[in-house]
């Protein structure tokens, strides 16, 4: 694609502050794509990660960031809306294993159908989404198999899908491990000390260093042999 | 189903506070589920219907009527959200036909999505929507291949999909003409004086009788042989 933005084809990119859609933006821009980031004040108790939502999107150098008001404190049913404490002894979920209490009721679902909604309107065709099924916490809606069954849906659902091009959703990550995606983001020169993973953070964005974002956060950068530039306030485990 | 309400189950249903989903909600009632009914206010020009929402809820008597905030004019790309005038001469748009602007990007997708996360939390495993492809605007959100794809989708992307009873998404009204539709409650003994549907009612909920809305919802009481409870300002368009 040529540098002339008239010419260039535009994204909507979920961020979030953390690693993975941080990583998932720099490869859209890679790919020459017009970025639109969209980012969700959701009532999480990291509410602190929207900060490095905002921060992340202008280094990325995206053409609009919007924040989407949706309190699911609401609807509930997860320690990261309700009164429940972060685990800080879990173990991060696999596959096929038992999906932990941080499972927050269909977001990801949520998150895409607003997305959605945004791309039809700016008409993009593509939605970048840094879901990722490797070193991951167990949720369904981070699976191949979620994000086709969303696709299909998406392109029946919209006016973009029923009469325009299509609507295709991304994600480059999905199969990657946390260090592979941590590799890949220091080849593109990201910062990643300007990302926040914590469940948990302190108002001052210090990490818990032991919720389980923390432990498969460190861990990736343990296995990439690369400097973890988090800032804990305990230290992580291990 | 028996009157102990430990044992009936629950189902979330959406609504509007229009015809359909007043008859869905009474459908869903006349099975014997609890409901829990969900309403938007997506800054929708005609968000005097939450009022007819809330109005209907009481009266069908649901368990909880929970009214989700959700700034859909922020993303934009509708007459029913933008400063477009609502158009007052448009055809109801018919299978096949264009869809016209007072289409709303991915709506029912984003209403499904919330509605899918509220009923996971509720350990509901059914939700009720009010859709309808034989007398509506075109919208292709309303069509049974929509229907049929989110309920697939939903079930690869909730704790309630993969590891419970599944989700059954439910569209009692799909296939009927809303002269069917408004006989059948009839029948029920609803009142749709209580309900709205115009996309540009006045603050005292008088209809304007020329949208694709009104249009629609006329000729279903002029084809059910019905008289017609609704207060126009204008003499309804035929």
């Amino acid at each position: 694609m040529t540098d002339d933005k008239n010419s260039r084809e535009s994204a909507v990119v979920l961020l979030s502050g953390g690693i993975d859609s941080y990583t998932t933006a720099a490869l859209a821009r890679e790919e020459g794509y017009l970025l639109y980031a969209i980012s969700f004040d959701y009532a999480q108790r990291h509410r602190r990660e929207l900060h490095h939502a905002a921060v992340i999107a202008h280094k990325i150098g995206v053409e609009k960031h919007l924040v989407v008001k949706l309190n699911l404190r609401d609807i509930g049913g997860s320690a990261l809306t309700d009164d429940i404490d972060v685990p800080k002894d879990a173990a991060p979920g696999k596959i096929g294993g038992q999906i932990p209490i941080t499972y927050v009721p269909a977001r990801n679902t949520i998150f895409l159908s607003v997305a959605l909604a945004w791309a039809e309107k700016l008409g993009a065709n593509r939605i970048f989404i840094g879901a990722n099924a490797v070193d991951y916490s167990g949720y369904p809606d981070c699976r191949p198999a979620f994000i086709e069954a969303f696709e299909k849906m998406a392109n029946l659902a919209t006016k973009a899908g029923v009469e325009g091009q299509g609507i295709r959703i991304e994600a480059p990550l999905i199969n990657l491990s946390k260090a592979q995606i941590i590799t890949r983001g220091l080849k593109l020169g990201l910062d990643y000390s300007l990302s926040l993973s914590c469940y948990d953070p302190d108002d001052d964005s210090r990490a818990c260093g032991q919720c389980e974002s923390c432990v498969l956060r460190h861990k990736g950068f343990v296995e990439a042999k690369a400097d973890d530039p988090t800032i804990y306030r305990h230290p992580p485990r291990e």
